[in-house]
Protein backbone atom coordinates (compact mmCIF):
# COMPACT_ATOMS: atom_id res chain seq x y z
CA UNK A 1 0.00 0.00 0.00
CA UNK A 2 1.19 3.57 -1.25
CA UNK A 3 -0.29 4.97 2.42
CA UNK A 4 2.49 3.16 4.51
CA UNK A 5 1.69 1.09 7.87
CA UNK A 6 1.29 4.66 10.22
CA UNK A 7 -1.42 6.23 7.50
CA UNK A 8 -3.16 2.87 6.74
CA UNK A 9 -3.69 1.99 10.63
CA UNK A 10 -4.94 5.73 11.10
CA UNK A 11 -7.61 5.28 8.02
CA UNK A 12 -8.89 1.69 9.74
CA UNK A 13 -9.36 3.38 12.66
CA UNK A 14 -11.13 6.38 11.58
CA UNK A 15 -13.30 3.83 8.83
CA UNK A 16 -14.75 2.66 12.66
CA UNK A 17 -16.43 5.76 13.22
CA UNK A 18 -19.58 5.92 12.38
CA UNK A 19 -20.55 7.43 9.22
CA UNK A 20 -17.26 6.88 7.79
CA UNK A 21 -16.23 3.81 5.33
CA UNK A 22 -12.25 3.52 4.65
CA UNK A 23 -12.62 5.74 1.53
CA UNK A 24 -14.44 8.44 3.10
CA UNK A 25 -11.62 7.62 6.23
CA UNK A 26 -8.47 7.90 3.39
CA UNK A 27 -10.20 11.49 2.57
CA UNK A 28 -10.22 13.02 5.69
CA UNK A 29 -6.62 11.83 6.61
CA UNK A 30 -5.30 13.54 3.51
CA UNK A 31 -7.23 16.29 4.90
CA UNK A 32 -5.78 16.19 8.12
CA UNK A 33 -2.30 15.70 6.46
CA UNK A 34 -2.76 18.97 4.25
CA UNK A 35 -3.89 20.70 7.54
CA UNK A 36 -1.83 20.01 9.95
CA UNK A 37 -1.81 23.25 11.97
CA UNK A 38 -5.70 24.13 11.41
CA UNK A 39 -7.33 20.78 11.50
CA UNK A 40 -4.40 17.96 12.73
CA UNK A 41 -3.15 19.57 15.84
CA UNK A 42 -6.48 21.28 17.00
CA UNK A 43 -8.36 17.64 16.62
CA UNK A 44 -4.91 15.97 19.00
CA UNK A 45 -5.69 18.48 21.09
CA UNK A 46 -9.64 18.21 21.23
CA UNK A 47 -9.50 14.64 21.60
CA UNK A 48 -6.57 14.88 24.58
CA UNK A 49 -8.89 17.48 26.34
CA UNK A 50 -11.79 15.13 26.31
CA UNK A 51 -10.65 12.04 26.98
CA UNK A 52 -8.84 13.24 30.28
CA UNK A 53 -11.78 15.42 31.07
CA UNK A 54 -15.18 14.21 30.02
CA UNK A 55 -17.16 11.80 32.02
CA UNK A 56 -20.34 9.61 32.57
CA UNK A 57 -22.57 11.37 34.76
CA UNK A 58 -22.84 9.03 38.00
CA UNK A 59 -26.59 10.00 37.87
CA UNK A 60 -28.09 10.42 34.48
CA UNK A 61 -25.06 8.84 32.40
CA UNK A 62 -25.13 12.04 29.95
CA UNK A 63 -21.56 12.89 29.05
CA UNK A 64 -19.83 16.11 30.45
CA UNK A 65 -16.89 17.78 31.97
CA UNK A 66 -18.59 17.22 35.38
CA UNK A 67 -20.46 15.02 37.29
CA UNK A 68 -23.10 15.83 37.94
CA UNK A 69 -23.64 16.94 34.87
CA UNK A 70 -24.48 20.32 33.68
CA UNK A 71 -28.49 19.14 33.19
CA UNK A 72 -28.21 17.09 36.53
CA UNK A 73 -26.83 20.17 38.15
CA UNK A 74 -29.11 22.72 36.94
CA UNK A 75 -31.57 23.97 39.55
CA UNK A 76 -33.90 25.12 37.24
CA UNK A 77 -34.85 21.63 36.00
CA UNK A 78 -37.32 19.83 37.50
CA UNK A 79 -36.07 16.86 39.69
CA UNK A 80 -38.99 15.61 39.57
CA UNK A 81 -39.91 14.63 36.33
CA UNK A 82 -37.26 11.69 34.71
CA UNK A 83 -36.92 11.36 30.44
CA UNK A 84 -36.21 7.76 30.13
CA UNK A 85 -33.77 7.65 26.58
CA UNK A 86 -31.50 4.75 25.40
CA UNK A 87 -28.80 6.50 24.42
CA UNK A 88 -26.94 9.55 24.80
CA UNK A 89 -27.46 10.66 21.32
CA UNK A 90 -31.23 10.47 22.03
CA UNK A 91 -30.63 12.96 25.29
CA UNK A 92 -28.93 15.40 22.72
CA UNK A 93 -31.92 15.17 20.79
CA UNK A 94 -34.48 15.71 23.47
CA UNK A 95 -32.49 18.96 24.24
CA UNK A 96 -31.97 20.49 20.91
CA UNK A 97 -35.94 20.49 20.77
CA UNK A 98 -35.92 22.72 23.76
CA UNK A 99 -38.96 21.71 25.44
CA UNK A 100 -38.05 19.51 27.84
CA UNK A 101 -37.27 20.83 31.60
CA UNK A 102 -37.06 17.89 33.54
CA UNK A 103 -33.94 15.46 34.05
CA UNK A 104 -32.96 12.51 32.20
CA UNK A 105 -31.35 8.92 32.94
CA UNK A 106 -29.62 7.36 29.99
CA UNK A 107 -30.24 3.12 29.58
CA UNK A 108 -26.76 2.53 27.59
CA UNK A 109 -29.02 0.46 24.85
CA UNK A 110 -32.34 -1.20 24.76
CA UNK A 111 -33.48 -4.86 25.61
CA UNK A 112 -32.30 -7.09 23.05
CA UNK A 113 -32.72 -10.99 23.05
CA UNK A 114 -31.04 -11.37 20.04
CA UNK A 115 -27.96 -9.40 20.99
CA UNK A 116 -28.31 -10.85 24.56
CA UNK A 117 -28.53 -7.28 26.38
CA UNK A 118 -30.58 -7.76 29.48
CA UNK A 119 -31.47 -5.74 32.08
CA UNK A 120 -28.34 -5.70 34.37
CA UNK A 121 -26.38 -4.84 30.88
CA UNK A 122 -28.43 -1.64 31.29
CA UNK A 123 -28.91 1.18 33.36
CA UNK A 124 -32.72 -0.27 34.69
CA UNK A 125 -30.89 -1.31 38.08
CA UNK A 126 -30.01 2.47 38.36
CA UNK A 127 -33.46 3.92 37.40
CA UNK A 128 -35.35 1.74 39.63
CA UNK A 129 -33.07 2.70 42.94
CA UNK A 130 -33.98 6.45 41.89
CA UNK A 131 -37.28 5.72 41.72
CA UNK A 132 -37.50 3.69 44.90
CA UNK A 133 -35.50 6.74 46.44
CA UNK A 134 -38.52 8.64 46.01
CA UNK A 135 -39.21 12.57 44.87
CA UNK A 136 -39.52 11.62 40.98
CA UNK A 137 -43.24 12.33 40.17
CA UNK A 138 -43.29 11.25 36.22
CA UNK A 139 -41.19 8.92 34.44
CA UNK A 140 -41.65 9.15 30.49
CA UNK A 141 -40.28 6.83 28.36
CA UNK A 142 -38.49 7.93 25.88
CA UNK A 143 -36.78 5.19 24.21
CA UNK A 144 -36.91 4.20 20.26
CA UNK A 145 -40.06 3.28 18.81
CA UNK A 146 -38.91 -0.10 17.50
CA UNK A 147 -39.52 -3.59 18.51
CA UNK A 148 -36.73 -3.48 21.05
CA UNK A 149 -36.63 0.26 22.40
CA UNK A 150 -40.72 -0.39 22.43
CA UNK A 151 -40.02 -4.53 24.68
CA UNK A 152 -37.64 -1.98 26.80
CA UNK A 153 -40.49 0.89 27.79
CA UNK A 154 -42.79 -2.19 28.63
CA UNK A 155 -40.09 -3.76 30.83
CA UNK A 156 -39.50 -0.59 32.57
CA UNK A 157 -43.02 0.42 33.26
CA UNK A 158 -43.85 -3.07 35.00
CA UNK A 159 -40.60 -2.63 37.34
CA UNK A 160 -41.76 0.42 38.35
CA UNK A 161 -45.43 -0.58 38.68
CA UNK A 162 -44.85 -0.81 42.41
CA UNK A 163 -43.61 2.62 42.86
CA UNK A 164 -45.73 6.00 43.56
CA UNK A 165 -44.54 7.49 40.19
CA UNK A 166 -46.46 7.80 36.61
CA UNK A 167 -45.41 6.43 33.51
CA UNK A 168 -45.85 8.03 30.53
CA UNK A 169 -44.77 7.72 26.99
CA UNK A 170 -43.90 9.76 23.82
CA UNK A 171 -46.99 10.41 21.42
CA UNK A 172 -46.96 7.98 18.35
CA UNK A 173 -48.20 10.05 14.62
CA UNK A 174 -47.22 11.29 11.69
CA UNK A 175 -44.09 12.93 12.75
CA UNK A 176 -44.23 17.01 11.74
CA UNK A 177 -43.77 18.04 8.28
CA UNK A 178 -44.29 13.72 7.13
CA UNK A 179 -46.06 13.31 3.85
CA UNK A 180 -48.39 10.45 4.60
CA UNK A 181 -47.18 8.99 1.07
CA UNK A 182 -44.11 8.58 2.03
CA UNK A 183 -45.22 7.03 5.55
CA UNK A 184 -45.49 3.41 6.77
CA UNK A 185 -48.30 1.69 7.34
CA UNK A 186 -47.78 1.37 10.65
CA UNK A 187 -47.26 4.76 11.41
CA UNK A 188 -50.78 6.12 9.59
CA UNK A 189 -52.41 3.23 11.69
CA UNK A 190 -51.03 4.69 14.86
CA UNK A 191 -51.62 8.20 14.15
CA UNK A 192 -55.25 7.07 12.67
CA UNK A 193 -56.24 4.97 15.90
CA UNK A 194 -54.79 7.99 18.09
CA UNK A 195 -56.63 10.74 16.44
CA UNK A 196 -58.30 13.90 17.99
CA UNK A 197 -60.83 16.36 17.66
CA UNK A 198 -60.08 19.21 15.98
CA UNK A 199 -60.23 22.23 18.02
CA UNK A 200 -61.78 25.06 16.96
CA UNK B 1 -26.29 22.71 24.42
CA UNK B 2 -25.99 19.40 26.34
CA UNK B 3 -22.94 18.50 24.58
CA UNK B 4 -21.03 21.23 26.81
CA UNK B 5 -18.47 23.47 25.20
CA UNK B 6 -15.26 20.40 25.05
CA UNK B 7 -17.34 17.73 23.15
CA UNK B 8 -19.37 20.74 21.29
CA UNK B 9 -15.51 21.84 19.95
CA UNK B 10 -14.87 18.08 19.27
CA UNK B 11 -17.74 17.76 17.20
CA UNK B 12 -17.27 21.12 15.13
CA UNK B 13 -13.61 19.95 14.63
CA UNK B 14 -14.87 16.47 13.44
CA UNK B 15 -17.19 18.23 11.14
CA UNK B 16 -14.87 19.75 9.12
CA UNK B 17 -13.33 16.16 7.82
CA UNK B 18 -14.98 15.30 4.50
CA UNK B 19 -17.62 12.68 4.13
CA UNK B 20 -18.30 13.78 7.71
CA UNK B 21 -21.31 16.35 9.04
CA UNK B 22 -22.77 17.86 11.95
CA UNK B 23 -24.82 15.05 12.43
CA UNK B 24 -22.39 12.33 12.13
CA UNK B 25 -19.96 14.18 13.95
CA UNK B 26 -22.21 14.06 16.70
CA UNK B 27 -22.41 10.42 16.79
CA UNK B 28 -18.56 9.73 15.96
CA UNK B 29 -18.00 11.67 19.34
CA UNK B 30 -20.24 9.40 20.75
CA UNK B 31 -18.81 5.87 19.98
CA UNK B 32 -15.47 7.64 20.98
CA UNK B 33 -16.74 8.72 24.44
CA UNK B 34 -17.99 4.81 24.48
CA UNK B 35 -15.23 3.44 23.54
CA UNK B 36 -12.66 5.15 25.28
CA UNK B 37 -9.69 2.43 25.58
CA UNK B 38 -10.31 0.53 22.10
CA UNK B 39 -11.15 3.78 19.90
CA UNK B 40 -10.54 7.05 21.42
CA UNK B 41 -6.99 6.28 23.02
CA UNK B 42 -5.21 4.43 19.85
CA UNK B 43 -6.87 7.18 17.62
CA UNK B 44 -4.81 9.86 19.54
CA UNK B 45 -1.91 8.13 19.54
CA UNK B 46 -2.14 7.22 15.99
CA UNK B 47 -2.78 10.98 14.92
CA UNK B 48 -0.39 11.93 17.28
CA UNK B 49 2.25 9.28 15.09
CA UNK B 50 1.12 10.68 12.46
CA UNK B 51 1.83 14.16 13.00
CA UNK B 52 4.99 13.65 14.14
CA UNK B 53 6.06 11.61 11.60
CA UNK B 54 4.48 11.50 8.10
CA UNK B 55 6.01 14.07 5.86
CA UNK B 56 5.91 15.35 2.02
CA UNK B 57 8.34 13.45 -0.24
CA UNK B 58 10.11 16.22 -1.28
CA UNK B 59 10.58 14.69 -4.70
CA UNK B 60 6.96 13.33 -5.90
CA UNK B 61 4.54 14.84 -2.60
CA UNK B 62 3.12 11.60 -1.50
CA UNK B 63 3.03 11.19 1.97
CA UNK B 64 5.03 8.59 3.78
CA UNK B 65 7.23 8.72 7.02
CA UNK B 66 10.47 8.47 4.79
CA UNK B 67 12.08 10.79 2.82
CA UNK B 68 12.03 9.98 -0.13
CA UNK B 69 9.07 8.24 0.16
CA UNK B 70 8.89 4.05 -0.37
CA UNK B 71 7.93 4.54 -3.90
CA UNK B 72 10.63 6.82 -4.60
CA UNK B 73 12.89 4.63 -3.35
CA UNK B 74 12.34 1.65 -4.56
CA UNK B 75 14.42 0.39 -6.85
CA UNK B 76 12.37 -2.26 -8.80
CA UNK B 77 10.16 0.97 -10.05
CA UNK B 78 11.39 2.55 -13.15
CA UNK B 79 12.61 6.32 -12.21
CA UNK B 80 12.14 6.56 -15.74
CA UNK B 81 8.62 6.84 -16.02
CA UNK B 82 6.58 9.59 -14.05
CA UNK B 83 2.62 9.83 -13.54
CA UNK B 84 1.69 13.17 -12.63
CA UNK B 85 -1.87 13.37 -10.85
CA UNK B 86 -3.57 15.95 -8.84
CA UNK B 87 -3.45 14.88 -5.19
CA UNK B 88 -1.99 12.13 -3.10
CA UNK B 89 -5.43 10.68 -3.10
CA UNK B 90 -4.83 10.09 -6.74
CA UNK B 91 -1.59 7.84 -6.28
CA UNK B 92 -3.30 5.97 -3.65
CA UNK B 93 -5.79 5.50 -6.14
CA UNK B 94 -2.91 4.55 -8.83
CA UNK B 95 -1.54 2.28 -6.24
CA UNK B 96 -4.74 0.66 -5.76
CA UNK B 97 -4.71 -0.71 -9.32
CA UNK B 98 -1.43 -2.18 -8.87
CA UNK B 99 -0.42 -1.62 -12.65
CA UNK B 100 1.90 1.21 -12.69
CA UNK B 101 5.93 0.32 -11.61
CA UNK B 102 6.92 4.15 -12.08
CA UNK B 103 6.73 6.79 -9.88
CA UNK B 104 4.81 9.81 -9.81
CA UNK B 105 4.72 13.89 -9.34
CA UNK B 106 1.65 15.36 -7.24
CA UNK B 107 0.71 19.13 -8.05
CA UNK B 108 -1.11 19.72 -5.25
CA UNK B 109 -4.30 20.34 -7.62
CA UNK B 110 -5.19 21.94 -10.80
CA UNK B 111 -5.08 24.80 -12.91
CA UNK B 112 -7.93 27.11 -12.03
CA UNK B 113 -8.45 30.78 -13.46
CA UNK B 114 -11.73 30.84 -10.86
CA UNK B 115 -9.47 29.97 -7.60
CA UNK B 116 -6.97 32.20 -8.66
CA UNK B 117 -4.34 28.67 -8.35
CA UNK B 118 -1.55 29.23 -11.17
CA UNK B 119 1.47 27.14 -11.79
CA UNK B 120 3.80 28.13 -9.13
CA UNK B 121 0.85 27.27 -6.83
CA UNK B 122 1.24 23.92 -8.48
CA UNK B 123 4.40 21.49 -8.17
CA UNK B 124 4.94 22.20 -11.79
CA UNK B 125 8.16 24.06 -11.80
CA UNK B 126 9.43 21.13 -9.93
CA UNK B 127 7.78 19.20 -12.30
CA UNK B 128 10.02 20.85 -14.94
CA UNK B 129 13.25 20.91 -13.40
CA UNK B 130 12.62 17.24 -12.62
CA UNK B 131 12.60 16.43 -16.43
CA UNK B 132 15.47 19.29 -17.07
CA UNK B 133 17.86 17.21 -14.89
CA UNK B 134 17.09 14.21 -17.08
CA UNK B 135 16.58 10.51 -17.14
CA UNK B 136 13.16 10.57 -17.43
CA UNK B 137 11.74 8.99 -20.89
CA UNK B 138 7.86 9.69 -20.80
CA UNK B 139 5.46 11.70 -18.30
CA UNK B 140 2.08 10.29 -18.18
CA UNK B 141 -0.56 12.68 -17.20
CA UNK B 142 -3.22 11.54 -15.01
CA UNK B 143 -5.05 14.53 -14.19
CA UNK B 144 -8.26 14.58 -13.57
CA UNK B 145 -11.15 14.58 -16.64
CA UNK B 146 -12.02 17.25 -15.63
CA UNK B 147 -12.09 21.03 -17.18
CA UNK B 148 -9.41 22.38 -14.60
CA UNK B 149 -7.44 18.84 -14.52
CA UNK B 150 -7.72 18.89 -18.43
CA UNK B 151 -6.57 22.24 -18.49
CA UNK B 152 -3.46 22.04 -16.35
CA UNK B 153 -2.26 18.72 -18.66
CA UNK B 154 -2.43 20.32 -21.87
CA UNK B 155 -0.34 23.44 -19.73
CA UNK B 156 2.13 21.01 -18.50
CA UNK B 157 2.55 19.40 -22.09
CA UNK B 158 3.39 22.75 -23.13
CA UNK B 159 5.86 23.36 -20.93
CA UNK B 160 7.52 19.93 -21.08
CA UNK B 161 7.66 20.28 -25.08
CA UNK B 162 11.19 21.83 -24.92
CA UNK B 163 12.09 18.43 -23.36
CA UNK B 164 12.90 15.09 -25.11
CA UNK B 165 10.55 13.64 -23.04
CA UNK B 166 7.46 11.31 -24.60
CA UNK B 167 4.04 12.94 -22.74
CA UNK B 168 0.96 10.58 -22.83
CA UNK B 169 -2.10 10.95 -20.89
CA UNK B 170 -4.76 8.24 -19.51
CA UNK B 171 -6.81 6.94 -21.96
CA UNK B 172 -10.67 8.49 -22.22
CA UNK B 173 -13.56 6.06 -22.64
CA UNK B 174 -16.55 4.23 -21.17
CA UNK B 175 -15.34 2.94 -17.46
CA UNK B 176 -15.05 -1.11 -16.62
CA UNK B 177 -18.60 -2.21 -15.49
CA UNK B 178 -20.02 1.00 -16.88
CA UNK B 179 -23.77 0.70 -18.48
CA UNK B 180 -24.50 3.10 -21.36
CA UNK B 181 -27.83 3.81 -20.43
CA UNK B 182 -26.30 5.44 -17.04
CA UNK B 183 -23.15 7.40 -19.45
CA UNK B 184 -22.83 10.60 -19.69
CA UNK B 185 -22.96 12.28 -23.69
CA UNK B 186 -19.18 13.38 -23.17
CA UNK B 187 -17.69 10.08 -22.46
CA UNK B 188 -20.47 7.90 -24.96
CA UNK B 189 -19.38 10.28 -27.82
CA UNK B 190 -15.10 10.19 -26.57
CA UNK B 191 -15.67 6.61 -26.75
CA UNK B 192 -17.20 6.67 -29.89
CA UNK B 193 -14.47 8.57 -31.47
CA UNK B 194 -11.72 6.58 -29.82
CA UNK B 195 -13.13 3.52 -30.68
CA UNK B 196 -10.80 0.49 -31.30
CA UNK B 197 -10.59 -2.49 -33.93
CA UNK B 198 -12.14 -5.88 -31.74
CA UNK B 199 -8.83 -7.99 -31.68
CA UNK B 200 -9.75 -11.50 -33.25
Amino acid sequence: MAEGPALEELIRLLARLPGLGPRSARRAVLQLMKRRDHLLEPLIARLREVADTVKSCATCGNFDTADPCAVCADPRRDPGLVCVVEDVADLWAMERAQVFRGRYHVLGGALSALDGIGPDDLAIPGLVARIASGGVAEVILATNATVDGQTTAHYISERLRPYRVAVTRLARGVPVGGELDYMDDGTIATALRARKPVEA
